[in-house]
């Protein structure tokens, strides 16, 4: 049984449905039936007008986001285990043309207000150093954490005070919506966030994921450059499609919905001492010796280390609630 | 009927078929078995060790080989009317960070040596000129005109002469294939071609591409770049099945060889009068007054105006020749 | 004695003797009292407050305004011959992080109204081709032809009206104001353009050049360009003063009316026949054989051939006169 | 009496008398006779054949040589508080089209093996991450601090184990040769470095900097980046003058040797206690309460406060060191 990553896992059955549903004569590129309704689909979802895009990965999400929003001469403000400084191969500085990931510490992989003042203050405005011109945070974090809508808009005044964007790499924002209990508005744009990284890959999709910006002043730039870095399908129905079958009918919540249930009992499981983080999304670090570790994996479990000491289990929203009680219970009797 | 995009057309079953088959557990990004199979599926098709790396656009598989093989203080020959020119929104100019696409004339979007080797020998060698790293054709052409063997390889055997890398933009290679009846490794590295941006979107494929990378020492480098420019999808398998299903059993060469079929049944019906380039693959140019593109139109043949008194006709894969014929038909009749 | 670059004349005195003036303690960077008085005296010369940046090359000038400009994604407006094309080395590119040079014919390396529209019209506006974001125009030349204000004035409303930059390339700025009779007002922002790049190297300057910037609104951003290309000199009071040294006293005209009476002497000598371009400036272009050139280098005349029975005479700030008619004579001779 | 930076010192006369010198007719560019000699009397001073580059600042040597160095995907390890990181606008990430500074700490802004491997050690293999390709060390450091040949060598042999290239920041390196009593060679390519930014404007320069390529398979491309970035002025001469006056006559070790004794002098008058790094150059770090600060000034000494109790004094080239033992006794006087 793997919890090694929930990339790992299937496409739903409504997302292949989707595809094979699609599969007629249409516009390409992005003149479709199906990318036409994107924007009403995510404005009704967000309770807002939004301007919504198809991509195939978080990472183009994240980086188009970005580039829409910084110059080449500018700075995000990120946290230093964030995905985008960690985990994108310099994507964000490829895409924006060099801007500096100016790097932020906190426990969990979260962001504070105290902990981005404090980043923010020691940056001298005169021409030698680079400015902020953003903040992006992720929801849930790195680490499974989540921002409560307080949180986040706590963050976001402090942005908009000082004149920053404010970007939201969602890869696990279903995970965090259905863990806060708070609508995807209070955790985005009624807390300030102008764009987001709308994550459906990790969450039963195939191949789509969504930029939906608040800002839709954004939305022009954005297209262009999607186009720019090879990002604009061809055949772009194909995408819209695998999204517009993951918010009808609330999939995305009903798959997170599961995978967060799983993290919980593994959680339960392990008990407070082994967790190395709160556990509040899809993921659970627990502390593990290198022969805990091999007895649960002769037991059929598969999951990464996570530096010395530690494991990573990422649960999936297709993971059967009863394997994971199987390792549950192999955690309880380690 | 539309005859305005193969990117209009559908997935072919097959493609379908693949992404259902691939819809299981399996290693994320491109660890997993179906990526696995890429490389010698591609050099079984090829005659010859390859890497083959899976992408979603042409533009991305045009640009990341460019980026591979150029500095960004360099350039890369090409037609003034090449795709990675025209219709790529900078794509190039992009990945590469800067590198200039070095322009040069032919008659249907076509370079021979005599046009390279002008264009490069008015570049003085000195620093403040852009020197030429690569040189880039496009087979079958953005006019649908396809290069044979022997043409290309004296472009190649050039470009070796002078120490330039040799890209060819495939987004229509199949239909070359076919059309030249030449094997895809004489119309490739046997003549020196070392990149190959393998079109599949238009050809029935869904959302896959593929960089055929002959000289393989490219491909950690265009691995790396893959990552970087957000296109290393967490479920590749998804891309690798699709391109897995077009090369077993030849479904490529029977999609273009229908395709192909279409449009030298409307290159016939139009006549050597009305036609602006010879149609060797599946674009067909035509003069056509407005008076008489308005009244094909009210037949319900759809296609798009290519400048003022001419119309470009694409067929597809997918194309009923029945209807094709139908078209054909209306055309004698104008 | 020498006729071909301008760039071989050495340094004026009164910017000898201002670098030794300066030679004190100050503050670094452009906190000192000599860069402190650039914005003055340039809004003294253009009668409109401006902000004026130093540099040293024109290169630098050119790209840090085209920088401020235009985003990655954009494109400029130029003649195929321009400098910012053919002689920087991708140096637009670099600094704009791929911007695209759309490039534009016409006699004399002058740019018309009629020209930037036809190329203009010819751009789609959809996310596949790059726009066009600015114009740039070089007075005088590449070939020595001036602007007039109301040619310059065209191009300005012509760019205003489609929301596009305007950049002049000042490198032979000076010759021609001399030339054109017009105030360096009318031929600048009085007639549109937003951005000036003011050449004093070529015209007995030893190492600075200024970037002078009607809309002031650009100069944090190019400020910062500055910086971040390595153009913020540490002691850049040697810069601020050699500029104050050059339009103080008017040394700058003086230096470009005899560079300018200099090539009218040798273009009255050549003859309508043999010149290729009506010289305006400091530029004279002639048809020349190789019997011809010989001969006049065997008399000791230096300069460049220009391509194929064609040479290039340029003059200098600190041209002999005497010596210019002696050449005069020699082409008479021929 | 001003302390706070050595770029606001004037230039050496000697300086000042070489652009007199060369305050004649010549080639342009780098086609001089004076840049023609670079090359042989670095090679001199360095005992080795070298290519040298004439630039005009420290940050464009910098990044020429890491441009040169890295491919835009790649990235450098260096000190976080290294200058290329905190002071130069981010012209690394400009140069080389967005490769990523891994970041090392370390006490007085110094690299170790023992901190360089931790952090090397710690990046992933795979394409999720940014590779290390080279190395960058600032000597002496931006506290300071000097490398020993001994130190330099073991970073040297470490990075060349790992196939890195290995850069030095020499904006103070006739300092750390003065303090050290190193060779030049000592402290550079016998311990592995392969390009060395070589300051001279902190140390009685006007306007030159070189850039000096241990490895000159660098230089071709370091010549075409220098053009490229604006960075080759059309009068080289007056660049290349500079460097041959600053090392005929070993003014540069003279100079330095002023400013390090200058920098002695307080260093003892300030004693351990107050010493916040080891003096070893020409930069005195000292706990400094605001109210002696304020004291200091009121005797007319200017320098900068470094953080909340602490201040910076930089001595210069040309401190007259009566001048110097008076702030020493006011020192001592506290």
């Amino acid at each position: 049984m793997r919890f090694f990553s929930d990339n790992a896992a299937p496409a739903h059955p409504a997302v292949l449905d989707a595809l094979a549903a699609a599969n007629s004569l249409d516009t390409a590129y992005d003149g479709d039936a199906w990318t036409q309704r994107l924007d009403a689909a995510f404005s009704d979802l967000f309770e807002t007008p939004v301007s919504a895009l198809w991509v195939t990965t978080g990472t183009a999400a994240n980086c188009l986001a970005l580039a829409a929003m910084v110059p080449p001469y500018g700075g995000v403000l990120c946290h230093r285990e964030a995905h985008i400084n960690v985990d994108e191969a310099g994507a964000p500085e490829f895409f924006t043309a060099g801007a500096k990931l100016l790097l932020v510490d906190g426990p969990g992989a979260k962001l504070t207000v105290d902990a981005v003042e404090k980043a923010r203050s020691r940056i001298r405005a005169d021409v030698h150093q680079v400015q902020p011109h953003a903040l992006s945070i992720t929801n849930a974090s790195e680490y499974g954490l989540t921002y409560s809508p307080d949180e986040t808009a706590a963050l976001g005044e402090w942005a908009r005070s000082h004149k920053l964007r404010f970007h939201l790499d969602g890869a696990r924002f279903a995970n965090a919506v259905v863990s806060t209990g708070a609508s995807p508005a209070d955790l985005t744009w009624r807390a300030g966030v102008e764009a987001l990284s709308f994550g459906c890959v990790k969450n039963g999709g195939l191949s789509a994921e969504a930029l939906v910006l608040f800002d839709r002043d954004l939305a022009d730039t954005a297209r262009r450059l999607r186009k720019r870095s090879g990002h604009l399908l061809s055949k772009g129905r194909y995408l819209a499609a695998q999204l517009l079958a993951m918010i009808d009918g609330d999939v995305w919540l009903a798959n997170a919905r599961n995978a967060n249930e799983a993290a919980r009992r593994l959680a339960s499981a392990a008990g407070a001492e082994r967790l190395v983080h709160p556990v509040e999304a899809n993921e659970v670090f627990i502390r593990l010796s290198a022969d805990e570790a091999a007895r649960l994996r002769g037991q059929g479990f598969d999951f990464y280390d996570w530096g010395v000491g530690e494991a990573r289990l990422v649960t999936s929203w297709d993971q059967d609630l009863a394997a994971v009680d199987r390792l549950a219970d192999a955690i309880r009797g380690l």
